[in-house]
């Protein structure tokens, strides 16, 4: 696992270089009949990228999107009228049966339908019209890394496909960027071994660093056993802070941006409650790292951001420190991450 | 909130008599002009609810359903195009902030708008287009209950104005089949009993029942305080179950139906692991109640379901024996479930 955390600099430069391609080419497709809604289906960290590619897609583009719920079709038999729409199906090892079976299905109600794997030659790539194959090369721990940060590139170039005002130079800055988070290695190793004896946690974020939430959770449930819960800041807020007792573990992605001021909120009321923050943060927002008991300040990129919003390009080096966590805190706990009890690589289920 | 648990049949009894105007009024207006999504925007109790409208919508109607991030206009400010769109604004006391400034904006947008409160002069209620008002009775303990069934029995009434195939008359059956699962009480409380010192649990669920999964883990982890891990029971398969170990407390919704393979299959796994299982079933479902360590066996319904799928009618019912377990659950560990610390009723995030 450790080892793939830290191919991910040149996993992201080839990738961006090969998917450029597909970008144009499904950006012409597009313009010619623009969807009327764009339907992202996933399971597992692939879903969690398409939560990121949810709210990428429709801030940039103002496009609506969908996360698919797989089983309506494949468990109820819903035909679902999706000739206006455009499918994508997310999958690491493009072999999971229920996001083939959904792709399926909504290519026979005629949607445009487009793959996102890391697989080549998978059935997925051979279902869907259009193809984002990921250069990451192959995966072999089982809890996903360099392909998640993958997933969230491939977003970006999607994004730009349908028409969204995401520069495709600012992508350039991300691999170099991934490394300077990488560089915390020493800082995240020693945090994660005060973590150690942690059975349960709150992670939080909001907007573009939501995914990251979820990834992260999943991270910690599946290679350390911890029971993590995953939320928006918003829908913490709306009852599960009750949880939050005396030194309760809580990990928040708290980037400069639209998200903060939400964020700040929720930082003051874990204040209150003398919970056990950690925040990851950037060199621009000393507020968040003031205002928990721990921080991980991931330096800005070198250049400023030419981009929508402060959190734009964020997501990517943000979910480094919380990997690299996940990796040191398994070996403070004695386990192996590369092989968690009950799991295989490839899940089928329908 | 025991007391209003058990206000449920004959609350649900004057929503479904107060809101099949309403249902044919909408349904007047949606087949002049067909939407081509449906987007559901909701926070905490109330986004359950609409997650259970997702799955209820596609299935019924084929119409493409879409849970709306908020955040995506109220922080990013986003102009979703919308104007082929059905929007539903869902809110308890209808006074969410960012739920009414997504409805606000979707309006202008060109989308049609619904509100579903239980406060018929509250700000969404002003906001909306057209509203399904519950008439639930003012909700006073915290954590809601009966707010949460009207707002399920409102989707049927929804994807009835949709043009869904679903049968009016078999809804008056709800509040009878209601009153049985509270008929469990007795039960259900000794069960609770034995779990007081549980700290961490899964609840699992898929398809319809998956809301009443999202909604069980919020009512335990903002009354009882339990961390309780939410999850389709194939997006467990992708990861997380990891975290079962031996005698690791993991609840079930496992009706007869389309969802029972896959839930038969989580069951078989969660026995090997040895997990504490107790599952929520009907009487039509007697391989579930032998294959968990614990059963709650809900009598089916007196009549046949003239409907789509044999879960078709079960979430309501389904989520009564859950909502006792909480309340008994926080009196077994000496908790007030009508006064969860840190939280208020009325919720208000941007």
């Amino acid at each position: 696992m450790l080892a793939e955390i830290r191919e991910q600099p040149s996993a992201l430069e080839r990738t961006l270089r090969g998917s450029q391609g597909v970008a144009r080419e499904l950006r012409a497709v597009v313009s010619r009949k623009p969807p009327c809604m764009i339907v992202l289906a996933a399971r597992g960290t692939s879903d969690n990228a398409a939560q990121f590619g949810r709210y990428l897609i429709e801030i940039t583009t103002g496009i609506p999107v969908s996360l698919a719920a797989p089983s309506v079709s494949t468990l109820y038999g819903a035909k679902l009228r999706l000739d206006h729409a455009l499918v994508v199906g997310i999958s690491q090892s493009g072999e999971s049966t229920d996001i083939n079976m959904f792709l399926e299905s909504a290519r026979e109600q005629g949607a445009l339908t487009v793959g996102i794997t890391n697989e080549g030659a998978s059935s997925l790539a051979h279902l869907a019209q259009h193809n984002f194959v990921l250069a990451a090369g192959r995966e072999t721990s089982v809890p996903a890394t360099k392909t998640y940060t993958g997933q969230l590139l491939t977003m970006y170039l999607l994004a730009h496909a349908l028409g969204g005002a995401t520069d495709l130079e600012d992508l350039e800055r991300l691999p170099e960027w991934t490394q300077l988070a990488l560089d915390l290695e020493p800082q995240v190793a020693g945090l994660a071994a005060e973590y150690a004896s942690i059975e349960r946690a709150i992670i939080a974020a909001r907007g573009l660093n939501y995914s990251n939430a979820l990834e992260y959770g999943l991270k910690l449930m599946e290679t350390c056993y911890v029971v993590a819960e995953r939320f928006s800041g918003a829908d913490l807020m709306h009852g599960p802070i009750a949880l939050a007792e005396e030194a309760f573990p809580v990990f928040l992605f708290a980037p400069g941006g639209p998200t903060w001021p939400g964020m700040e909120e929720l930082l003051e009321s874990l204040r209150g409650l003398n919970a056990r923050t950690l925040v990851i943060t950037d060199r621009s927002n000393a507020a968040a790292a003031g205002m928990a008991r721990n921080a991980i300040v991931i330096p800005a990129s070198l250049a400023a951001p030419r981009t929508l919003c402060g959190d734009f390009l964020t997501p990517i080096p943000y979910i480094v420190p919380a990997q690299l966590f996940t990796a040191h805190l398994a070996a403070a706990k004695g386990l192996d991450p590369d092989h968690p009890r009950t799991l295989s690589k490839v899940t089928k289920t329908v």
